[in-house]
């Protein structure tokens, strides 16, 4: 007989790659497949994917891959892995849209997306049967599942929160799941990113009281910026646009074509009259002007960006307007760029609205420690297993359901790759598979490593120092003075003097070993160098002997 | 006759290096000479600090400098100021202890150091007479300053709150302050940091019972960490652990130091058999010991940092053990370190208690917008000076300023270098002076700027490519093929045949232009390289030719 496995494939990353295996003999079926964002020290690398290893290794047994919602935390790297694998993709209709825009993107053109409804869909996939639920979360269409094994039933819960008030899509259905609950469950696997926070997380729909009092007060043009795929945020804003008589443009790739995508499935809905097009904006008097514009991060080169730094081709500030961010700037290294563009905003006498303010402009997609009580009360499983967070989450996840009359020893915290394997009702760790962060920098997958990451760090803090060496190969000694050439360590011109100094004492000691031979003067100029620049310098430039031997 | 000047130095960084000067005929006096912290994509830099150049453009009239209190952003840059001149600095008792310290780590021999008490004194300098009064802060004996001058008074209050039951040091003089301001105040300059925080700021009482509430449960040692400054917080720490029967060590430099000369003046208090010594720590038992550790912004290399890598040379972890965090990681890049080393000591099973667990175990030492009003309203100045704070801050201090009457154009929100210029009553704005950032690196004062910074910044990002070419002068043509060595960029030994590969058809269209000139084969490597790499691998690494002529 077979055991049902279940690894957490995802990364260490504070925004994990979610990844979920379940496997039962030869069928194994993924829930989700997203993307990292770059830490702290990963110099130059765009994203962190999954490791695929595993997965490659037993694609024979994998049948489809399972997506809970439209973030890219969840659907992010499913291109990488589709081309390798043509594996069935299994997903509600809205996220089906954003995925077939990103496999345009990427260039994958083989591709099978089934699309099923929350109401009363149910997929069976050997020996696994997967039925959905609705729940709710800052991206509409998003799902839950319960996973229907010969060992018992899992519930899947990723990212979710209870909205009673949800404005856009539906809400979690609390019903449904309490039905799918009923008899013994195996297992919950569920969100843990809230439970350092206290109480309950804020309904969306407080959210649009907030931006028509701010609208109503604007004078000028209101510029109102989210997260893409945020559509409840946009419809709020487009509602509080026709309640006050403005126009609405959307300005930003991502926004234009998300918004375009759940228009078409009907996540957004507009009177067509209601937006115009870009060439029209400048024609509108400001004060019946909404614009709704990419950038809510303040990431460098987005409109928002230029419009701050009065660089954007079309778009301009006066210092009537309004900028409202409805957006928290969570993920490592957005605060300083928003901080950065408020900044300059403010200098422009522009109205801004912002999350240093605190004014309700924002709420997390995420359930808080209430919610999270709420879900294990409503599932009572047998084993809880924390998914979406780092060790920190898990741990705070841990005390909840501990305070909530679990054991600890029920409630499983996974270490990424950790396989758990759950036989006759019970849970035990058995090892775990590769699971390295696979970093993904310009058109490079899994090149760039520990040591280019550590070459990358030390020349950000102090550069690098390049002497060149032109050795005679017959007589064995230095060709004239060495040159020392470089970048990110001195200002050059400035320094001149000082990098030709050093030459003429780094030319004194290699000669002091009577004849030059390459290595060995390989080795003495990165021990002088090393240390006489740190010396003047308190610096520590990466130093690179290059020798020319003639 | 002559005018009142006020320029307010500081830099743009967040936590500003605090720096004002008042200037009447031929005398001026600097407030506080601080220190800022390198930004966001301010690679390797280790301080910034204001730029001195008016400064020392004037330094006839500089009679003395006066310190408010012992932050590094408002002492750290006197050892550089005093490097170049001598010029009394006036202080309270604690700030001196801490400023004697500095002196001896950078070498400054030759200083002056006044104490006053915020009692009674009032110093004259000149035109001007200083009148401090104790204000509270996170470190004891912080003071503001009345500064009397020909055109009227001016109240000077950085970094303060009102903190009603502050356990150690003075509380805000609320009656000294109130009597001070009989009669026209000129103008307030005051600490705008928290002026996008409602309500009042939290005692530094409330603290307390936080910490005992967690020893209280602690089973093994307790690891105390907060700012080395925050003198009040080790003093309720050891409280605590006196009133539960534990001894305290004190481990790290910094708060070793900053402990002692506290104590010398008065402010931390305790009986001495209280204290252990670093080598009888491992002889107590671990429910009898709490420690207190620097560290607390999980710099790597501090105590706290070699604890939780398991690399401290005498202590180590154990699961029983209670690790407190009563500080707040806000500087920039201080949360990433504090994260990963609570993660570590989550892993290991130690009782973590962290700023994301909202427990209350940090309160500011900023006002909040309470605490402004207030002060606002018991100087009732004639103008506003908003400092201590960027733009964003200033803006938010003006609202306030005008909710409470002001016009806008009675708060001066000033640009760092900015002067002000007082006469017969009134403030107009007077050009400015030099005011750019100067960095700090290892031993290098200003040697860095925006050409060294964007060299770090591509280096960090994709590295470097250095193609070493060797042209035969009389020939006209390359001996051999070029040679391609990267770092930073791809993997070297993982990529040595790409690198190769690219060298041969450099090397194809060098050749292509016939004869070989030294600079235009530069231009060619430099092209041709950046443009094969894009395409090839989506990464833009420095290239650099260096050619070789035999």
């Amino acid at each position: 007989m077979s055991k049902l496995k279940f690894i957490a494939l995802s990364g260490t990353t504070e925004v994990t790659e979610n990844l979920y295996i379940y496997e039962y003999g030869d069928d194994m079926i993924i829930v989700d497949c997203g993307v990292g964002f770059p830490e702290h020290e990963m110099f130059g690398v765009d994203l962190v994917i999954p490791d695929f290893t595993y997965i490659k290794e037993n694609k024979h047994k994998l049948k489809a891959i399972f997506i809970t919602h439209g973030h890219e935390d969840h659907i992010g790297a499913i291109p990488f892995l589709l081309k390798d694998l043509n594996v069935p993709v299994y997903s509600t209709k809205l996220v089906a849209g954003f995925l077939e825009d990103k496999f345009k993107d990427h260039g994958v053109k083989n591709y099978n997306i089934n699309i099923f409804n929350t109401k009363d869909d149910e997929i069976e996939i050997g020996p696994f049967k997967i039925i959905p639920f609705s729940v709710s979360h800052s991206v509409p269409d998003a799902a839950g599942f319960v996973i229907q094994t010969p060992e018992g039933k899992i519930f899947h819960v990723p990212d979710y929160k209870f909205d009673w008030n949800a404005t856009v899509g539906e809400k979690f259905d609390v019903a449904k799941a309490a039905r799918l609950a009923e008899g013994d469950v195996l297992a919950l696997a569920s969100d843990c990113l809230g439970s350092t926070t206290p109480g309950y997380t804020e309904s969306e729909h407080s959210i649009g009281h907030q931006i028509e009092d701010i609208a109503r007060e604007a004078k000028g043009r209101i510029y109102f910026t989210t997260i893409s795929s945020n559509i409840s945020r946009m419809q709020q804003a487009i509602n509080v646009a026709e309640k006050l008589g403005r126009k609405v443009a959307l300005v930003g790739r991502s926004i234009d074509t998300k918004a375009e995508i759940a228009r078409q499935v009907g996540y957004l809905k507009y009177k067509s009259q209601q937006i115009v097009r870009r060439n029209k904006i400048n024609k509108i008097p400001a004060n019946q002007m909404m614009i709704i514009i990419s950038g809510a991060y303040g990431q460098p080169g987005s409109n928002l960006y230029r419009l701050a730094m009065g660089e954007h081709q079309y778009l301009s500030l006066d210092k009537n307007d309004t900028v409202i961010f409805s957006a928290d700037p969570a993920p490592p290294g957005t605060k300083e760029n928003v901080d950065y563009i408020v900044d300059r905003m403010i200098e422009q006498q522009v109205n801004v609205h912002y999350y240093q303010l605190q004014e309700d402009l924002h709420t997390s997609g995420h359930g808080s420690q209430g919610d999270i009580n709420m879900l294990m009360g409503l599932i009572q499983p047998k084993y809880y297993i924390p998914i979406g967070g780092t060790i920190r989450f898990m741990r705070a996840y841990r005390d909840l359901a501990v305070q909530m009359g679990a054991k600890e020893e029920e409630v499983l915290e996974l270490l990424p790759g950790e396989v758990v394997e759950f036989e006759n009702g019970n849970a035990s760790r058995a090892g775990s598979v590769p699971s390295q962060n696979v970093l993904v920098d310009g058109l490079g997958v899994g090149d760039v490593g520990k040591v280019v990451l550590r070459d990358r760090k030390k020349l950000a803090e102090d550069g690098i120092a390049i002497a060149v060496l032109q050795i005679d190969k017959k007589e064995k000694k230095l060709i004239e003075k060495p040159d020392i050439i470089s970048r990110g360590f001195v200002y050059h011109s400035g320094q001149k003097d000082f990098l030709d100094e050093v030459a003429i004492e780094l030319a004194r000691e290699i000669g002091k070993s009577g004849r030059v031979e390459k290595k060995s003067a390989r080795h003495v100029t990165i021990d002088f160098l090393e240390k006489l620049f740190f010396e003047k310098t308190g610096r520590r430039p990466m130093v690179m002997p290059l020798i020319v031997e003639v």
